[in-house]
């Protein structure tokens, strides 16, 4: 067939676009943000100001930030609206519901194509969608556990008012400071599948809300990784110290997967377990120890029976045990996960944007040579 | 940096999967659904023989076209729930509005990852899917012109249910007949931007709802085609047929596209065109000579003053002529479209859930260098 050009299965290391919002440099063990250190970031600097470098390209100065932070606040509000769309979706899986609510709340915005609108309204439509996203999450959760949601608070900064709206108190400095490092540390991190959807909708120019939705969608693929309970309830199955060795081995042995480590990208340590064992180090107590002790032993055991490997523990691992540690339901890791990133998918979205190519490939066809005859019953 | 895959921008004619639903052969101006044309399908056969085929591929026997037309007709009833939201849903754009309730009755459903479910369980999330969306868009609309939606029939075929779903009086035969031909001929087509997304999605296994409502977010876009309301719109502006001249040679002349002509993929005449153009010429009337009185004019014009170029009209022209001719309303004609793409959507989905390997390409980080020094502000 003409012009067709063969390229590695699932675009694995295939260039789709040039970017400024940052990278992952797998085999240093390194990702940033725009020309920041990411990890540098979460240790110090809030998540209001990631979520304007990652919007503007620069940090912000100390008057930008108070204003961005202000405005955010105002946008965290639910229409009543799509405050009364919330309890319809209170059963369902938190990021269906998600995928629902934002769908909604974008066309109640009357978001327009991006190819339609400037860059200031369509950065308006995507700090809405992330401002609004915590208070829809965390509102289908409180009515699917029998409570009432809780009305954000302007007053408190994005991390501190997740932890509120989630569990009805306002949460202590060291709670408030362990998520809000998580949630920069997970803004973004290169092309994966959801950040690769959300620039190929953006490159039809569509709406903000078909782009952010379609991220949701691909998040929620059990295959996206980026599951942090998954390894939370490989902790609870090992149940005691005395248990880690036969589990792994039997696990290993099986052929099956360790929940947690191991990574498309990094061939060493994934700094945001790095950075995240040290908060929860920070945090303390009996689920730090027991996740510490059993990363060494898997390490150890992982290479012994795969030698050559290199598996570490990914952001997973330790990412439930701080979610844990802070009181975040088990339920609500994943759509926590899902805020933060929604900041990441958007710089994405504006980047693509400025991109007048559509992303439009093909594929190969391999069934039976066409065109066979077809039997008239009209 | 290591392993980079350089390719076309846009990852044009970059081969991402293999396919047995269909191909594009651009220059000979044919495209085919599994081994048949898809213009001999849409002369020959019905709707339901045709989204059997995607799904199955196969054609269906007589036993079981009866089997899955029943099957199917039960399936276009929406869910009290789902009912009641679209009154909330009556004033925004149809696409959006489409994604907002797909989204919602798919987890309503509590449709499953594709990872967890079984061939047989994925197939019929999609017949779900398919069945509701003629349902979904038509109550939209006659909600947002303040008319009561139209309860499916379940002993129509799809085509005339639609038409009835819209309208409310059950259409002639010769309008069945059109609209129904239009459908099939718009199944599919390639690996397009809004079939890339919804295979993209599905390569993460999500389920079939995120997958499709992904799809229908990149319809959306502007720059993905399929808006046969302008090609209609620029008949209007004409208005008659001694401006088609001047009108033409000015939108040339300015550099502006004519729309309705040209195609990414066909260097010739477009199958679609040609055969809706007859389709157009057995329901006859005045709009129907002058469309083909201008596209002969703008053919010449285009051949003078962009020699070389071959823009001959695409699917746009003749199918907006089509759909006005049988009552379909302006609003209308795209999310028309969407439900006959719908279908190949789902079977695209069920092939890809089939591939193991997750879609995820990579950017080239093309910024400031990274690390630069991070202010404390913490």
């Amino acid at each position: 067939m003409t012009g067709m050009v063969e390229v590695p299965h699932g675009l694995a290391g295939v260039v789709v676009a040039d970017t400024e919002i940052g990278d992952v440099r797998g085999e240093e063990g390194f990702y940033h943000y725009r020309q920041y250190s990411a990890i540098d970031l979460a240790q110090k600097r809030s998540f209001e100001d990631v979520w304007y470098l990652m919007c503007h390209g620069e940090l912000p100065d100390a008057h930008q930030l108070k204003e961005f932070t202000a405005a955010t606040a105002k946008l965290r509000h639910l229409s009543p609206k799509l405050q009364s769309l919330l309890p319809q979706l209170a059963g369902v899986r938190p990021l269906d519901g998600l995928r629902t609510a934002l769908s909604f709340a974008a066309a109640e915005q009357g978001m327009q194509p991006l190819l339609d609108i400037d860059e200031p309204q369509r950065s308006a439509d995507v700090l809405f969608a992330c401002a609004v996203t915590p208070t829809i999450l965390t509102g289908m959760y409180r009515l699917s556990t029998g409570n009432e949601p809780v009305e954000p608070r302007d007053d408190l900064p994005f991390a501190a008012n997740y932890l509120y709206m989630l569990t009805g108190s306002v949460p202590t400095p060291e709670y408030a400071d362990a998520i809000e490092k998580y949630l920069i540390s997970t803004v973004d991190h290169g092309f994966n599948n959801s950040t690769f959807t959300a620039r190929t909708i953006a490159s039809s120019k569509a709406d903000v809300g078909a782009c952010l939705v379609g991220a949701i969608g691909a998040l929620s693929g059990p295959l996206h990784g980026g599951a942090p309970s998954r390894a939370l309830a490989a902790l609870e199955e090992i149940g005691s110290p005395d248990n880690i060795d036969k589990w792994v081995r039997d696990r290993v042995l099986a052929g099956e997967r360790i929940m947690g480590f191991g990574h498309a990208v990094y061939r060493t340590d994934d700094p945001r377990s790095v950075m995240l064992r040290d908060v929860a180090t920070s945090l303390g107590g009996d689920l730090v120890d027991f996740a510490k002790q059993t990363e060494r032993r898997v390490v150890e055991i992982l290479a012994e029976l795969k030698p050559g490997r290199q598996l570490y523990t990914n952001v997973e691992f330790y990412a439930g045990v701080v979610m844990e540690q802070c009181g975040v339901p088990r339920d609500m890791f994943t759509p926590t996960f899902a805020s933060s990133r929604m900041v990441g998918w958007g710089a994405n979205v504006l980047e693509q944007a400025r991109d007048s190519k559509i992303i439009r490939p093909r594929a190969r066809y391999t069934g039976p040579q066409a065109p066979q005859p077809v039997e008239d019953l009209a």
